[in-house]
């Protein structure tokens, strides 16, 4: 008698950490927290331009605007970022006629250095903007076609390792020098994976949490189909973007056993999104688990103040407390709405502060949980092999 | 013998659009097209600030947003309009830290008169700044606490019908006063819809077309459970959260069956979620139907030029093409590689010109093709019951 398995197998959660620790050897990402920083940080002093123009499309840039767009507001950066990941010409042509173009600093970020949107985009500032060292900076894998425009034009060029995917690459150089060079401390956001990093490693407080979690999204991949970050605070809006390529792009393939796998990753940022999204999920159809992210201090203390009785508007409940209170009651009253339903499973991330360690831990943290839903799903986490295909479409009708 | 139905009715094509005629009487968003407009356009030429501040959320601003942010970029308009639809304090000072705030006229906007999120806002502002008739104008609901206070107070007031819901506001007051105000053209904007309403009452070229999609998404809502809209230009980049709300809350019912009902909006812009979510539709499980949006006509013309041998980077078959011609190319080859999926059913909206006329056509046709799905369903599209339960528990919060 002779069996022959031909379903994927289930594997224990301490076999999928296994499989991690295995990842450690030749998945970039994970040692990035460990890197020496010193050449990013010298380069970046150097660029004395106030706006940093990024010119770059996905993984490139999505990461780099979770981390500005989380701490702009709440800091006095002398510089800006401006992000040029577009080739809508409308928007490329009002963005680069609100900018002073003399002062400003281009870093063209393309991991295989022949990405078409970057590309295009970089050739038509070529021709607009005379770029040299003083003003353009390079972040490319090794020898592809921006490197060696770089080599042949003596512009400095920062290195992607191979193996650290695109939307993995934020703690990389693609993020790291930009957000260094408006003033971000970025061995704080170092810190920050570690943190992440040992807690999960060392099979301490971190660890259960994200093998666990990965597992039950896993065994209920058909019944919650559909994964929402809810997030409390505009602050996190490019996170949310950030969020949903992570999580799409990894997961969404065939697998092992030549299944289609993926996981839906949805974004919401409250309250807002409580005047949009909510009703769908209380009263629709149960296909959704949710994540909601807070943070506990806002470090900001504006009140909504008592009006006097002349000018009274009403709603006199809502007088005399911060919009900072405001806003965490909001996600706390949504996330009691959704614990009443009692069949739709939820999480609740509260982060500590606005600073660097607690956004970097939030993502590492992301990039971890995906890493196990991987392996779980016996997938490439790391691969995009269906994006060639439009690809290959697109040259063929360039060419004719 | 006695036989008792217990489950919904699946009705004709011909008994939906019956349906739908008889809502012309009582749901008000249908007859929109054909107001005065006279009324609105005078106050509009009379603010005469250069930032027009809204203070609204939800459907008081996203249709909004989604019409000015697809016009701004190709045209001159002389005044801004600002979006202040959160309460997020730190998003609130830097946004107001940036305004010139003795320029700006406020928009307040409350159908209810006491969403919690504007009102506070309101509070916030009428503390900082000296709110008259000069500088003030509220668009609320008759006998509303808004309403209330625009009469004690002599400020100009619009109203919003009481049968016209938020997220169906956008062609009322809602949005076209401040439209108005910064120079959109809004009888071209109500014209766009008059087409629609045409060719779907009067059983023309758009009757068809929207019946049958909506019918098709019902038959098969719990094979296809996720919509996604992928357009291709960033000028859409409101408009697929305008979407996003109008799907979600219309679509997210428990029905007169009493089963949960609701299909789930996905928005994707082109070509950067290529970059992100593409890979999920084509490798990933076969959950999700695709609409893509693109614009025949960009009206620019600005061309990828090409490098002289010096500063040659590669990629030569990109040169000489416009963005405009790029990002449709994308758009075709994105489409086709779904298409040569076979199961991924999808459809594409061309529009011809970025103008008032055919966003408005866009809008207007997405609002028609929820209220067939919502017939289809037999649920009650326009309003939104569930979101009262996370507002309870706020507001008992907040009186504690």
């Amino acid at each position: 008698m002779h069996y022959q398995r031909n379903f994927y197998e289930i594997r224990s959660n301490q076999e999928i950490f296994k499989d991690i620790c295995k990842e450690l050897n030749h998945v970039g990402y994970y040692r990035l927290p460990f890197q020496d920083t010193s050449k990013i940080k010298a380069h970046a002093t150097k660029i004395t331009q106030k706006n940093i123009i990024i010119v770059g499309i996905g993984g490139s840039i999505l990461g780099t605007k979770a981390i500005y767009t989380f701490l702009k507001t709440s800091r006095a950066f002398q510089k800006k970022l401006i992000f040029l990941d577009t080739i809508d010409p409308l928007e490329v042509n009002y963005l680069l006629g609100e900018i002073k173009l003399e002062d400003s600093h281009f870093i063209v970020i393309s991991k295989s250095g022949d990405t078409i949107e970057p590309i295009s985009l970089f050739k038509y500032l070529d021709i607009k903007i005379d770029l040299d060292k003083s003003n353009l900076t390079i972040i490319t894998g090794k020898d592809s076609l921006l490197d060696l425009f770089s080599q042949r034009n003596d512009i400095n060029c920062f290195y992607i390792d191979e193996n650290v995917g695109g939307r993995f690459s934020v703690f990389s150089p693609v993020g790291l020098l930009p957000l260094a060079s408006v003033g971000v401390d970025i061995d704080a956001l170092l810190d920050g994976c570690k943190e992440i990093f040992d807690g999960f490693f060392d099979q301490k407080n971190h660890y259960e949490h994200i093998i666990k979690k990965a597992r039950f999204l896993v065994e209920n991949k058909s019944r919650f189909t559909n994964n929402i970050v809810f997030s409390y605070s505009s602050i996190f809006k490019e996170f949310n973007s950030w969020y949903i390529q992570l999580w799409a792009e990894s997961l969404g393939k065939i697998n092992s056993n030549g299944t289609r796998q993926g996981l839906t990753p949805i974004a919401l940022l409250g309250p807002d999104d409580q005047h949009s999204f909510l009703q769908l999920i209380i009263d629709g159809v149960r296909n959704k688990t949710v994540t909601f992210i807070k943070v506990k201090n806002l470090k900001d203390k504006s009140i909504i103040p008592h009006n006097n009785s002349s000018r009274k508007i009403g709603l006199d409940f809502i007088e005399k407390i911060s919009f900072n209170d405001l806003i965490n009651m909001q996600a706390d009253s949504t996330y009691e709405a959704i614990i009443q339903q009692k069949d739709i499973p939820c999480d609740l991330i509260t982060l500590e502060s606005v600073d660097e360690r607690n956004i970097a831990m939030l993502m590492y943290r992301f990039q971890l949980i995906v890493s196990c839903i991987g392996a779980f799903l016996q997938i490439n986490t790391y691969n995009q092999p269906a994006v060639e295909l439009g690809k290959d479409i697109l040259k063929s009708k360039l060419k004719k």
